[in-house]
């Protein structure tokens, strides 16, 4: 590949959110994106699938960086001790990849379309999918390493979200462990 | 409505369990299933949508059931109290309307179809969005509403499938009391 492209598809990125918000994700095509970032369609299809793939790509998959996360995780690690070091991780990966208001710009967007919700379901439940099988390679045994991956989703969820909120100034990081804080709290 | 309906919507679900076990999902018609039933397409349409709605058509749905639970749970209790006992509640109405047995095949059906399996985890999201609103009405602030929530989806999902796993003789909301240990054994 050449050595413009992952410049190309940063630009493609931010177009898209622009687009998005401006003329609202129904009206914007593949070709308003790459016009938009100064590339061909070509250039587009080379990099996604669809519109909808853009708010959905990062340079590595959340199923894989949590699945990651608990196979290197200590062992002497709890099952809820790895998956949170999962969603730490998880975090760390997407502050890398996104600013705070870039990834409010994009829930605002998913939020607002029923068929982006279902696909950011689908996300969560991968992440959550990929966290049991990765907890019983490490020999967690059901329904521990179900009831363990859930917690795991839960608490990068409700983090994420604080995140977005725009009512705290704490990075996504820390907005996991304040969740971490409250998940012990409430039980 | 004429008396005879409510038994052939029964007739209906067992007929499209058993039609998708013989000759698999994808291969049944909505005119199969009424056929087997003994009733005219006309009136399986006027109960289900598609075949699709089928698996997932029941008396009340679980969204609703949670969420009344909930805005009646005792004053004193907590959060986790909360969506344990919806849990219970969703439990019992699960285990009113199916076998395990029904349950089991109608699990198997899911699993083996991605598109299935996609609305599926839409009916737990819902149930998790159900919970959180009602526990917000509860007066209970996030990220308290939400982590419960998930909790609450997180012991009704291992406990259902303990239940359907073929390898207990526990009733539904006797899994889901033992998930609810695990998960107190977890934290």
């Amino acid at each position: 590949m050449a050595r413009w492209e992952p410049d190309a598809r940063g630009r493609m990125l931010a177009a898209a959110l622009d687009l998005f918000a401006e003329k609202g994700y129904d009206k914007t095509t593949a070709g308003d994106i790459a016009a938009r970032a100064g590339v061909t369609e070509r250039t587009f299809f080379r990099h996604f699938a669809d519109k909808r793939e853009v708010l959905f790509a990062g340079p590595t998959a959340l199923d894989e960086v949590v699945a990651e996360a608990i196979a290197k995780a200590d062992e002497a690690a709890s099952p809820l001790e790895m998956v949170f070091a999962a969603a730490r991780e998880g975090a760390a990966r997407i502050a890398e990849q996104r600013t705070r208001e870039q990834a409010a710009r994009r829930t605002r967007i998913v939020q607002a379309n029923p068929a982006l919700q279902e696909r950011e379901l689908l996300k969560m439940a991968a992440m959550r999918s990929a966290s049991q099988k990765a907890l019983a390679e490490r020999g967690v045994g059901d329904p521990a390493a179900s009831l363990a991956a859930h917690s795991g989703v839960a608490v990068f969820q409700s983090g994420f979200d604080r995140w977005v909120s725009g009512e705290t100034d704490l990075s996504l990081p820390e907005c996991i462990d304040e969740a971490i804080v409250a998940l012990h709290d409430l039980t």
